[in-house]
């Protein structure tokens, strides 16, 4: 249950920008998708949470880039869940290219919201089941 | 009600690819977004379209490319009613450097359908209004 | 060497617009993956092209779009050669939902160009080779 | 020189996602935009860098969402020096409707490196001069 999950990422050449390498903005893009992976992963895919009746809301990021990551690198995100609260948790995110090198270290929060317009939610048990033990990546 | 719409338009940054032009993606998104700045100055702002039940979807685009458009050129794009029919019309494009060069001439097919899902729709006055009388611009 | 080459796209959550559909401008950017992945395929990769000193340059699009495509529908592109010209060719593309319906159908024009700036090339053997015998989709 | 700087940000339609609001990964680009603005309108605009032989690369981001934001809402980017370092300084930006209403806001930190490729460099006096005293906005 506590497996970092892996999602693989093809670079899409208009993501590369005219300095060479990914477009900064499209990490959180990237995380995002990873993000998805992640939840279906552990069992609990997007429309499960939406036909349960909640939904997920970006609060914050965090971003450590340390190296850029070109056209047809080999990439693929990380994911492990870094922290649980009651109505908030953290994702950890890594950037690896060739299956080591750490390029860029990203860790977001997001809160639990009713998809019914209501606001926050604690977490269900659907969402916590798929978070597991905390396994911080950084 | 005939004359052309001028769209500016700031290139961004991250719209330029390793070529170092725009990627051909983002024009189609450039001409959605002239598109909405022209039936707002024709009187039909997309909010208005909406209240009365009209919404509209793109069918067809034809895009011709001349040159390529760098980060910071002066740009905007022209749009222009090319065609009016029943149910669908088309808009014409040009993307103009410096107020003069057209780098790439577009041709946009949007088909008018209701807002509750039930389909097509004939063109409602106030899209014919905004449309007026076609003008091509190619 | 006439096979069509398919493309699998994976929809990212934030293609999707406020219509609940994919929005357009991604389309080409769909197809710009797809032409690396058929030119890869085919055994003239980018990075080959770029070494033989030769790029391409897309001058024309057309694109038609019959349904729209929602996060998580299994999407892929296929891809075939339509026309190969002196300096010119033209591939053919169509998105394709779970294998069978074809969403939307497009086709591209691109000219060979040098990497040294010194402007359109005759189609050298490497990407004719690639191109094979025209085998348009539509 | 201290004054915070605004760059008026039109939303784009396919920004928005399919739950309504501007997808959190355009943030980092309308960033991007915002800093443009920023060292134009501080007399250091970004081809004077390159030509002086500067680039800056960005390194690490923080972003807190308050509030979604919406198409054809009225926004802008207010960016303001938030630290300057040896080789590294920091940016503040907020997102604001309306001219009032906070709805993100974010700090990202940039490194100064030489545009030959040999590495970081202490902030030249074009860049310094452009970030004044740091005045942060949060």
């Amino acid at each position: 249950m506590s497996d970092v999950v892996i999602h693989p990422v093809t670079v899409r050449y208009m993501e590369i920008d005219a300095q060479g390498v990914v477009f900064n903005g499209w990490y959180l893009t990237w995380f995002d998708e990873a993000m998805a992976t992640f939840f279906t992963a552990r069992g609990a895919p997007y429309h499960a949470m939406i036909e349960a009746g909640y939904d997920v809301q970006l609060v914050h990021s965090e971003i450590d880039w340390k190296a850029g990551v070109r056209w047809q690198d080999a990439i693929e995100v990380a994911v492990s869940t870094a922290r649980v609260g009651r109505t908030s948790f953290a994702l950890d995110f890594e950037v690896r290219r060739d299956g080591a090198e750490v390029t860029c270290a990203g860790r977001t929060v997001y809160v639990v919201i009713a998809t019914d317009g209501s606001g926050k939610r604690p977490i269900p048990p659907l969402i916590a089941e798929a978070l597991g033990e905390p396994a911080p990546l950084h």
